[in-house]
């Protein structure tokens, strides 16, 4: 069983043929979450599946699971995956990478005939990039009971109907409710979304948790004037204020060292060229593993707000707008990822995840774990996202191990299912 | 003729009058260029100028004159007068005054029935402010010869009509070739747009020219990259190469004592919530009374972007994308507006035009100068703007009495117009 390994070939071949789907001239993907796109995605991923001998079912929210049975009927199911659908202009990796994985462990257990105790199940989760509908993650945050069925099914596309509807259109849910399936474990699989792994020459980031996130909007008010005829100590220059509370927000982490702390949006009025901008508006992401680190953060930077408008004479506004509690993943998963690392010897990271993922909300109510394999130059959501075919296989195979740690092996072997 | 004052109450009545047309809700005035209100106002005007006994002709760009007669057959004339066209959402005083001022003064010398050697001739200028057609000071700069008249003509509305179709649908031009007009002088009377006069206490601001300027366009290109993975020292964040150049563009004057310098736009994109800003633009704008000091301000603003932006790790582009070099007006013209003030005991300060206006276009070809007067708050191109009736009052008496130093006063009398 430790000289076990995935067919790292076939696991690319899968994901060639589903970056297929949805493809876009540039060499990326748009699979816009319940549009015919991910509707054809989630049909090749269960034709493959159904291929490989699995039971398939629906829930309500639109995640489809693929089980593979283990020989301990009664026990709880090591869950795998992540998601197929994609940002507008996305690439071939993000999402497709953990959910073909997934496949490809179910499809290396049958080609060995292995029998794990506890059941494998291959999930597929619905609206992961909360791009076409406004919540990330919508299905694994039903799933895990953080969000309610009715405000799923009722948020709305950009492009006018609401989540329930697409998904009874497309045939794309199943009567399930969600969560009440048993787990034992969630483990999933992605592309880094970040230059960590690449920089330090890592193959495998063993991730330990999801980051906290904060966001505030800062809102400065001065005056309008004239450009060319108010004297400079006359003005109240709302950018002059923005742009120094950008330059502390950004130097913020060099005291926070766990700390990221990002101005992602400016907007200032009335933008008129020979007017001296009496309004601005600013978008802070701030992001630490730690609720106590969070709560620094966003206390520091209203501090830092207050005085730097006083200075420059406008006044201001501070809104929390959003917030996201840290995620600390569980330790026998993590481990079982680490372990996986270091028995294949595969050069491995402990890290944070920045972006939010399935497993970050799947957390919330059952042990669950990650890993990340490097994408070149740490880009993700373009076309131009890719990762190496030997950090894809690398990865599925540490995942394999981790599952079989987690699944546990069944002493008998088990034939190889008929296509069906 | 020393005793000699205009009728206070007759112009603030006229200005109130004219402030009808195009009236808005808030107080303030909308006679954008060459739309019906405009013409309505140019219309009020000449049956004004025509009551006061003057000779109305318009030139092909839609510049209006009202002549006076002198007793010098000969004289080239002495123009007073601005232009009534405003803003989008403008005040009751920007331009108008000018023009006002300049009929109130024709009325003046009628009521007295004074007779000037060189003609006096009021004139509105066609489309200063650039709002509706984007060659601002449209009519001026045509009759300075800085503007062909094909130029102007073939521009197009933010509406879509061109100048010329819509000076013909308006009938609001005329066939005296712009420029033609002999001209001893160009003086304008205008409320200041600016805090100087009103905070130093003066009256009457005497204008002896107007500041250049440049205006650049600065882009910057990092890289966009997810806010929650990327690790501070990997960012080529391009908003932050922008904040540091906001706050440098902003402290120049405190070295360039003459000088202002305003970031009055910024934009960054992508501008989503959790992607890093990879690409920035700002507009510059740089003013300064001389050449060679706008030459120094724009240098230094090129060496401080491309330090700054090497600094954040960051492509840079500077381009100048506007230039108007700075004008002196007439030393004669200067003083006679600074030697009326003193005469009348208005306290008064020599000062630079920041904004454009018609007087700095016509000073190019003609003898002009400029005074101001102050308006409450510095504001200007907006409902609040607003000028108090005694200042005026106090800016026409002082334009009355530069106008008869500079037309000369014949030493007959003449009888008053009767109304046309």
């Amino acid at each position: 069983v430790s000289e076990l390994r995935v067919d790292g070939d076939r696991l690319w071949r899968s994901l060639m043929e589903m970056a297929q789907i949805g493809a876009t001239p540039d060499g990326g993907c748009r699979r816009l979450a319940l549009t015919d796109e991910d509707k054809q995605g989630l049909e090749l991923f269960r034709t493959w599946a159904i291929e490989a001998g699995c039971r398939i079912t629906q829930d309500a929210v639109g995640n489809l699971f693929a089980e593979r049975p283990g020989s301990g009927t009664r026990r709880p199911a090591v869950l795998i995956g992540s998601h197929l659908d994609t940002q507008p202009s996305g690439g071939k990796f993000d999402g497709a990478y953990g959910t073909l994985a997934a496949l490809e462990i179910l499809r290396t257990l049958n080609d060995h005939e292995l029998e794990t105790v506890a059941p494998v199940v291959a999930v597929s989760w619905a609206n992961e990039e909360g791009a076409r509908f406004p919540l990330p993650c919508t299905g694994s945050a039903v799933f895990a009971g953080t969000l309610s069925l009715e405000e799923a099914l009722a948020q709305r596309a950009t492009d006018g109907p609401r989540f329930g509807e697409e998904l009874r259109r497309l045939d794309m849910a199943g009567p399930e409710p969600p969560g009440e399936r048993r787990v034992a474990a969630y483990l999933e699989a992605h592309i880094e979304q970040g230059p960590v792994l690449e920089s330090t020459r890592n193959t495998i980031g063993v991730v330990t948790g999801g980051q906290g996130l904060r966001g505030l909007a800062i809102r400065l008010t001065g005056s309008e004037a004239h450009a060319g005829t108010t004297p400079m100590e006359h003005r109240r220059d709302a950018l002059v204020g923005a742009a120094r509370i950008v330059t502390a927000v950004n130097s913020l982490p060099a005291r926070h060292p766990e700390a990221l702390a990002t101005v992602s949006r400016i907007e200032v009025e009335p933008g008129s060229r020979s007017v001296i901008p009496g309004r601005a508006r600013l978008l802070v992401d701030l992001r630490h593993p730690e609720t106590e680190g969070l709560d620094r953060l966003e206390a520091r930077v209203r501090r830092l707000a207050a005085e730097l408008a006083a200075g420059a004479r406008l006044e201001v506004e501070v809104e929390r707008f959003l917030a996201m509690e840290p995620v600390v993943f569980d330790d026998g998963c993590v481990a079982a990822l680490r372990d996986a690392a270091e028995r294949l010897g595969e050069p491995s990271l402990e890290l944070r995840s920045g972006a939010g993922h399935d497993a970050v909300y799947v957390a919330r109510a059952i042990p669950a774990a990650m890993l990340f394999i490097p994408c070149r130059n740490g880009v993700s959501h373009s076309p131009e996202e890719h990762a190496e075919p030997e950090h894809v296989r690398a990865g599925c195979d540490v995942l394999l191990h981790a599952v079989l740690e987690r699944a546990g092996v069944s002493p008998r072997p088990r034939p190889a299912p008929s296509a069906a």
